[in-house]
């Protein structure tokens, strides 16, 4: 495994595992710039070829995210282990719903599990311009 | 305790609940919008008088976030209780390292721990312009 380490102490994770560590949770959020304001909402996702797929019903997230660019972002620390991390997908999202681009196909073969609950019948994808990560360990 | 319950079956917090539950917690994520791409970095934080306060160091979080609108948001599902929820702050960013204005001083007074390595020289602070919740219980 391919590991740069910053001056700040911060390793940077490579593309590819982020996609892994992507794969292996299920909630992230979305954030979402309305008139100028970026606005961020937790969401239940999932990952097929790269395209990250969210559920979602009437509101913010389908009004203003579709065709627009957006950051889908998770992170986690764990104190009993010192280790933090961070992964950043910067991207543009498709109302998947029922498009017929590769972007929305790829969407429709997962099967995010929204766990709030409502309605939500629409199917968001995020198609990536940019994946980055980072992680630290704290020192014992 | 007001509850207001949306008709998907998320119940709406308080922004006074919001100040209590935004004061319980040290992990948030900010979301800073760079040339129209929203992205997304996680930050220990404190508060004091409703001024959400962080650390920083050289790069994007200092170079893009002061005087422009932010998105600082903390969320938390428990499986074990099946309860989540979310907490939104919108607002407006500055460098309060030190400069005279009462965010700044209010950033000043608080002490936000960074988790994460390397020298953090920069205090900056999030003057809120609006703060919401939503919380959801899963049924059993």
């Amino acid at each position: 495994m391919k590991r740069t380490e910053t001056p700040s102490g911060m390793e940077e994770i490579t593309q590819d595992e982020c996609l892994e560590i992507l794969e292996q949770h299920s909630l992230g959020r979305i954030a979402i710039v309305v008139d100028g304001q970026p606005q961020i909402f937790p969401v239940n996702y999932a990952v097929n070829r790269r395209v990250i797929a969210f559920r979602t019903g009437e509101g913010t997230k389908i009004w203003y995210a579709p065709d627009s660019k957006v950051c889908f972002e998770i992170d986690e620390y764990k104190p009993s282990t010192g280790v933090g991390w961070s992964v950043m997908v910067q991207g543009v999202t498709v109302d998947a719903t029922d498009s017929f681009d590769d972007v929305s196909w790829a969407a429709r073969s997962t099967a995010p599990w929204p766990l709030a609950p409502g309605p939500k019948p629409y199917l968001v994808a995020i198609a990536p311009t940019k994946i980055t990560g980072r992680r630290f360990q704290r020192e014992a």
